[in-house]
Formats: structure tokens, sequence, C-alpha cells
């Protein structure tokens, strides 16, 4: 095997899901949906899969179709026109998107600067193409009570400590809004004070905002590229897995101004070609629909009735949490919860430390499974993120009613 | 951008698309069918559409079903029972297969050994790895006559010349068989010279055998992998695409042990985490309909008559071909077709070669669509592929015989 994946542990996300299973556990782990896709993108596969041309190859950009519809959707929430032909390219998912878009800039120690906690997917990806991470923490304000209910506004970007970590060798700020796992929701202000640092640097932006149709009132989601300073160094990430309830269709896509698509294009189309076709197709009929049913309004109504619902039952376990202003993620603080002493865990549990240690014990002991967020810090930073351990939303209300009687054991 | 993407020119693929639709021409280009996909896969696709749990994340190893159905097919394929834990996975293409497993082996400066010509994505494959490709041309028995029909078995690996590439940095050899383009499928004989070189010097072999079920009597397909001296060095790749005509659906599969296939694995995880779900279920359910309906024989019967529709037309305009034992493609011999003294080309064709002006001139004033073989040849050897452009016939009748008439007026 190469250097490259040598380092490489199990994946947090297949070690859960396992557990999961092996224990019967309520499943607020991974991100995804236990509830039916929406109809109207149902009825839509049905048919384009008997729709024949659409089984074949699309172009490496991405079906005419789907472009389209992601130009007429995002056009009015960039206030500029997004060139169909141009300045969007269909990926293989988000992931696949922000790989091939780092594989496109990246050279043997180029570095990339990313948020704590982070996604942890972008580490593979960075460093898979030759990149070094640079780890650029939030912060929570000093002032905000640790044991009671912190808003996600209160994690926050040091500028100074941002300044501080660029070098000769910094091409990218990979910037993640609304944020994975705090659920922060970075304010246009914030959004200009990180990018006029890349513009001074002549920075690229990846700005990955899967979420950007699960933000909750009275937060707004900013766009960073749609603010016109920063447009011509943007590259935008979004997902029909998230913007649908349709996480196994691994359809994204990146929009941007096509000279900085350019190297990810160039890349994306020598590591998938391109992307499924038939579903390409209904993810386009999809937005034509949603644009016209109210789809988007009642998702995040439904999201907001679920996020109630769920950090309703932590507060009543007595745990302190992050009040997410968008995504489909609550931040739990667990140094409340004991862990009985002799209690056994396995060694690839163990050996990956006491923030996997907890979540083996709640998935185990309390039923409930939930991610490390240890994940989601570097070595060097992981003292930060010790207590908090992350749950999902994306679940009916049955699920999450049971995961609440679950949780009431835990403290 | 990158080092990595800075030398890539436009895709041979995208290229030929667009000038295929400017000059409305005969799209004998890129392989993929222009008749409809098989029923009962498209019936599946729209049952599995519907069955939510097929709408979100699967393993990143792939949905058991499909794993199963992998195993189910080809366990006697290969004389062992695969496990479908542990012995397949299932990856966004093969495409996406090849560059995940290169990107579990290769450090910066491994070699990789591949034939002459290659398939054009495995160049990029290797180097965006760090790899560095070395080539071994198949090279025409010197007995055969170049002025009429080639058999694609008369393409041979030249045994010292493969040993004379092995350097300390080799680590994998590359095969392809049946071949594109060369329509070759490689004999028992030939696959074990080859395999014994890799294994006295301990190389990986990835064997893209994606045309397994494209195989013209009296040919027959081995896999180097189901030969019990190869199996634990070997990778075969599959693909859905080929196996039942839908090319669009990017599902592609690896199969071989445990141990070797965990590399491909970790960083098919984080390049794509998984594949899309319902598409895999849908490839699950076709193949488990094939092995009783005789899809397969079917389809082999077709593209026999495809084949000589076409090979027959070739002949009939005077062109000297390679007749493919498996695959579905003919490459042909041009050396004798004359462009007018005069005839323009943009800089875009012009900059890449005479190769590359043979087949716009075809598609321009002949009306029909072929791909330059030198996209498939290194610059070291590029002489060898100057007269050779490839024809698919994964085509109706009816556009098979279009180009037939059109072809008449190349000599
Ligand atoms: C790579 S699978 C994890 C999916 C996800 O988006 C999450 O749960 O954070
Ligand atoms: C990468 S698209 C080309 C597809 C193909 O398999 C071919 O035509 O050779």
């Amino acid at each position: 095997q190469s250097d490259r994946v040598a380092h490489f542990t199990q994946d947090v996300w297949s070690l859960f899901t396992r557990l999961t299973l092996e224990n019967n556990a309520v499943n607020l782990g991974q991100g995804f949906m236990n509830f039916p896709a929406p109809e109207f993108i149902k009825q839509a596969a049905a048919v384009t899969v008997n729709d024949d041309p659409c089984n074949q190859y699309s172009v490496p950009k991405g079906r005419l179709r789907l472009r389209q519809a992601l130009s007429a959707t995002y056009s009015p929430l960039f206030g500029r026109t997004l060139d169909p032909e141009n300045e969007v390219v269909v990926t293989a998912g988000a992931n696949e998107g922000i790989f091939a878009t780092l594989a496109g800039y990246l050279d043997q120690g180029s570095e990339v600067i990313i948020f704590e906690p982070y996604f942890d997917q972008y580490l593979p990806n960075i460093t898979m193409n030759g990149g070094v991470p640079v780890y650029c923490p939030l912060r929570i304000d000093s002032h905000v009570d640790r044991n009671g209910v912190v808003p996600s506004s209160a994690w926050r970007v040091d500028l100074d400590e941002l300044r501080s970590k660029i070098t000769p060798r910094t091409k990218i700020i990979l910037l993640n809004t609304p944020h994975n796992p705090v659920g922060k929701v970075f304010s246009e202000q914030e959004l200009r004070d990180i990018g006029r640092i890349a513009k001074e640097n002549n920075l690229l932006i990846i700005s990955d905002e899967v979420y950007d149709r699960l933000v909750f009132k009275p937060d707004v989601h900013t766009r960073i590229g749609a603010l016109n300073e920063f447009w011509d160094r943007t590259i935008t990430v979004g997902s029909a897995g998230k913007t649908f309830g349709i996480t196994g269709w691994r359809i994204g896509w990146l929009m941007g101004p096509q000279q900085l698509l350019a190297p990810a294009l160039a890349a994306h189309t020598r590591i998938v070609f391109c992307v499924n076709s038939p579903l390409q197709e209904a993810v386009a009929i999809g937005f034509e629909e949603a644009d016209k049913n109210g789809f988007y309004e009642r998702q995040v109504a439904e999201y907001e009735r679920r996020r109630e619902k769920l950090t309703r039952a932590i507060k009543q376990a007595g745990l302190p949490y992050t009040a997410p202003a968008g995504s489909y993620f609550v931040l739990v603080d667990t140094s409340k919860i004991r862990i009985p002493a002799g209690f056994k865990f396995p060694p690839e549990i163990a050996s990956r430390g006491a923030n996997f240690e907890m979540c083996y014990f709640l998935c185990k002991e309390i039923g409930v499974t939930a991610i490390p967020v240890s994940e989601f810090y570097s070595p060097e930073n992981a003292e930060l993120a010790r207590d908090f351990v992350r749950l999902a939303f994306c679940k009916t209300d049955d699920l999450l009613d049971e995961a609440a009687r679950r949780l009431q054991k835990v403290t």
C-alpha cells in the first residue's frame, strides 16, 4: 500500500454503522435520513431511468438539464447569472467535488487551512493530494456558559490566529457553512473578514455549503461566493443528498467562475469521468419542481421541529450542547457522563481515545449512536474535542423520541 | 492549478462528443450504447428508487445485495467462492475503481507498466497518484499482412521487452483484457507468461476486464485472477456499464483477496465515500435476473452481428483493420485515406497531431466520428499509432448502416 493510505484508520462512519447494528442502537450517528425521500424526487427517478439516453455517459461537467436547473436555482441566490455551460460542474457527491478541486489545485506541500472541528473527509482529501492541512480552531467565546446552551454563533474564528496560519505555501481556505458538526452559520461579517484575509493573500476559497437549505430562523445563509469581492476566488460546493434528503444518490456540484472550475473539472474528468446520469436528470427535475412546490420551506419547518425534539431531549438528560443555527447536527458536551469503572472497551475503540470510548459507551449501554468529535480535530487540538459528541436529527419523530427515552438514563 | 493537472489537454471524449454534435456526424467514437438498456434493468431501477433505504448512503464497500450478487455471479467464473464481505468492493465506475487502487498503492515515483495502446484514462490515473507510467507496446506479428485483416491475437506482448521494463520501482502491471482499443482477448498462455513475470518481481496485477461479457466465439475470456498462482496478487476490475449496456450508471467493482483490496477500499472511501445506492441495488437485481434469463448469450449474439456489420463496412471501404475477439471496438488503419491538400484544421486539432487531424477529417467530411488512437500511445511510441483510429460498434443497426454508407466515400 502507499504512504498515502498507510496511516488511515477505519473510517468513523463504517465503524459506528457496524456498532449500531451490533448493539441495536438508535442511530443518531451518520447523517442520513431514515424517512422517505420526497415523492416528487422518486417519481422523477422512476421516469429518468426509463428515458434511455439518460442511461449513458453524460459529459464530464454534467447533464445539461441539471446544469440548467442549478443555474436557474442558484443564479438568484448568487445575484448573478450562472452560466450553465461553464460555471457549474456536477460531481459524484460533494465529497468527490472537494477531492477533485483539491486534486486540481494542490501540489506537494501546498497548505490548506481548515477550521476545527472539520468534516473528517477533508483531511484525507487534502493529504491524498499532497497537501498539508493547517488547523485553525473555532473557539467558544469565553463568556458563554458551558453548563448550558451554547449558541453555535459563539464558536468563532480568531482572525489574528487565522492570519498567523498563513505561509507562502498556503493556497486554499476550506470553509464550511452551515458548519458540520457545530451547526454554525457564518455571518456575512465573518465571511467578509475571512474572505479579505484570503484576498490579501491571494488564496482560493472552497466553500462547502451542502447544508445551505437547512438554516433555521432567524439565521440566514450567506454565500461568500455571492459577495462580489469574493466571487472570483470562490468555488461553492453543493449536494443533492442534503438538499433533497437522498444521501445515497451521490450527486453534488461545484459553482464558480469558469477559470476557477477548470482545474477541478480536469481532475474530476480523470477521477470518475462523469456522474450517474439517470439520477442527475432526476435531480434536475427535482429542482424544477421544488422551485414551484414549496419544498424547501416545508423541509426546513420539519427540520426545525426535529431540532426542537432532539435539543429538548438533550436538555432533559442534563447535558450542555451547542444549539445549531443550521445543518442537522447537535454538538453535545458529555463531560457530565460517568462511564462505570471497569467498563471494557475493545482495542479498536480504546486505541482511538476517550471520545471514541464515550461514543462506544453511549452506543452499547445507552443504546444511542453518536459520532466522536475527536475525529474532527487534529491531534494538536484534540484537547478541545475531548468532551464533544455529535448527534444527528435527520431522523423520524419516532426515532428521536426513542433516543430521548434512552438518553434520560445517561446522567 | 496543480502540476498534477497542468499538462492535461481537453479529454478526447468531450472533444469528439462536441465535434460530433457540431458536424451532425454518425457517432462511432465514445463507447456508449445508442440503443435502450435492457428492460429488466430499467424495471429494477424504477423499483429501487422507490425503496427508501436505497436512497441513502451505502457502506463504502457497496450495498450487501450487490456484493452478494457479484459473489454469486463471479464465484463460478473464478472457480472459488468470493466472500461478499471482503473480496468485492463496489466503485463509482471501473474508472474510479482503478483510480482508487492506484491511489492505494502508488507512492511518488512508483512505476506502473501499461501495454500500448492503453485506455487513455490510465495515464492520468497513474500520474495524479504520483506514479510513473512505463510503456510496453503490443507489437503486431511481422508475418501479418497489414493490407488486410489483422486478427487481434496478432498484437502481442514481447516478454523480453516486458522484462526489460521492470525496475526496482515497478509496483504494478495494469492489464486490460478484452483490450480497448485492440479488441484482443489475452490467451491463458499469455496471461500465465505475464503473470509469472509479475510473480518473479513481486508485482501487483490490476486486470481491467470490463469487457469480459463481450467475447466472440471461438475466443474465450480467461481471468488471470482465476489462475490459482495469480489470485493472491490480482485485483480484477468489472463494470455494470459494459455488462448491461448502461454506461451512465457509473457502477464498477473490484474483486480480489481482502488484503489486496484493503488499500483500494481505504482510498475509495475518501475519494467518493460510496457509490449511488439505488442503482447499485438495481444492478444487483440485474445480476440475479441475468443469471436466469439468458441475457449474456443474447447480448453477445447481438454484438457479434454488429461486429460483422461494421467490419464488412470497413472492408468495403477498402481499409485494413484489426478483427476484434472481444470488446466493441475495431481498430482501423487509415493510411490509405488521403486528406485533400488545403483542408483546414482548427488549432485545437492541429496541435494534437496527424491522428487527430484524420479523425477531424472523418468527422467533418465523411460524417463518421472515430477516436484517434494516438491518444492511447505515449509520445515515445506515437509512431506506432499514426495510422490507427478506433470505431465503436455498440450501436444500432441503423446507425451502423448509415456509417457504412458514409465510409464508402473514404478512399
Ligand atoms: C461520509 S458519510 C458521513 C456523512 C455526513 O455528512 C455526516 O454524517 O457528517
Ligand atoms: C471515459 S469515456 C470513454 C468510454 C470508453 O470506455 C471508451 O469509449 O473507450
